[in-house]
């Protein structure tokens, strides 16, 4: 995917942001909370990835860490410079500083979590005086798709649970 | 490894600190950043690590971090409720919120991180109103076995610059 003219740059957001969107609902199929993710370097989609903590058994199972690994191990190289994160969902206080750590040039995500967002909406882990590095953040993209999706396993979720069919 | 005696604790502390002490030193022979980390289920070690950033081109190559996934790989389960973590140094402001997340019962650590510590030196990042979950947090176990495997290794890496065989 190419889109040269600098001002279809939101459109190119919103292109990788459905490929993420397509992850967080990969998630969703095996229930998962419905988050997913892309990485892109230099316009090229690097690694794609989907929440799986509960399928995997793996607390480090969130969609911005299996993207950050697959996408290193594609790279070979484990600082990730030149390279953007998409996101359905602001990253966590755990996802935030990883990304920062490998140094994504940028982080792009759909929804704001208002309880646990840590790029900027309940915590700011990304933009500190104390990391040497601070990626740029762009929120907002596609946020109503992302928050649909979100809201669409929640409310299942719950009426699961009130038919006693929940797990 | 059992001390039943309560008094005895702080030695049992002691003893599993010194097998993440064992894998610091691996990781230094490999010339990553010499940090160890062991997950204790019940008394017994389920996982040991080491950084393997470099090694292994992984942006979430840290000491913790596998010990996490790998424990959870060999309990079956995402949520580590009755483990404890030992770390020879504090967790970073990725790790710490991953050990949150992970229902640890407690973190064991050695040296105090003045640049990123996030156990409570530089960040906060343990015991928060908005995490739902509070690991104890135990610091300063074999400190100073922990403080000299860094600072040597710090030391050899700066004259290995200085002599023009730095990496």
């Amino acid at each position: 995917m190419t889109i040269p003219d600098p001002s279809l740059v939101p459109l190119r957001h919103d292109a990788f942001m459905l490929l993420a969107l397509e992850e967080a609902v990969k998630a969703e199929a095996l229930g998962e909370v419905p988050v997913g993710a892309v990485l892109v370097f230099e316009g090229k989609v690097v690694a794609r990835a989907h929440n799986t903590r509960e399928t995997q058994h793996d607390p480090l199972g969130h969609a911005e860490l299996t993207a950050l690994r697959e996408g290193a191990r594609q790279l070979g190289r484990w600082r990730l410079a030149g390279c953007t994160l998409y996101v359905t969902l602001e990253p966590c206080p755990m996802c935030a500083p990883a990304l920062v750590q490998a140094r994504v040039d940028r982080i792009v995500y759909g929804a704001m979590d208002p309880k646990l967002g840590a790029a900027g909406t309940v915590f700011n882990l990304v933009d500190r005086p104390e990391f040497n590095h601070r990626p740029e953040v762009i929120g907002g993209v596609c946020e109503r798709q992302a928050q649909g999706i979100l809201k669409r396993f929640f409310e299942a979720r719950r009426n699961g649970i009130r038919d006693g069919g929940g797990k």
